[in-house]
């Protein structure tokens, strides 16, 4: 099944109720950066994000420095943003 | 408790033990990038180093995209590449 890259209109619309999320210059990818009290919160939230990534089967892009988490979404399969990318940055955000 | 930077001749010798480990060219830090067979492993693999980094109190500079870990070690409270540095690449090598 091919996943279809959104257009333009759909990837705005989409994220204008993704408030805390900075699509890329390139519009390919949107990411957040995630501050916690320390490591140990980082983590865990990566752990969780970890889990939703594995059950979804789209993983993001990410680094890790001692409290902070910056996330990257994309899908290379369709060459930009899909629709996978919007529905796991809800989910982010739901944990946060 | 001061953590002290390596000399160079020490940080040279501590990385004769460390085939794998790569000293960055400014000799501030050192990085190593494994891969894996898919996300689960990479991520299985990343909670044992947070694992090893909290009981340390020591953390990585780490990032992660589906299968491959890229993990940068270095003190910043010592301004360069510490005993800590050493000790840690070695446990996350034990793993490995």
């Amino acid at each position: 099944m091919a996943i279809e890259k959104l257009t333009e209109e759909e990837c705005d619309a989409a994220l204008a109720d993704l408030d805390e999320w900075k699509l890329a210059d390139d519009r390919q990818s949107i990411s957040r950066v995630v501050k916690f009290g320390d490591f140990s919160a980082a983590f865990g939230f990566m752990t969780r994000v970890a889990l939703i990534a594995e059950s979804m089967d789209h993983h993001p892009e990410w680094s890790n420095v001692y409290n902070t988490v910056d996330i990257t979404l994309t899908t290379h399969d369709a060459g930009g943003l899909s629709n996978r990318d919007i529905a796991m940055a809800g989910k982010i955000d739901a944990l946060l």
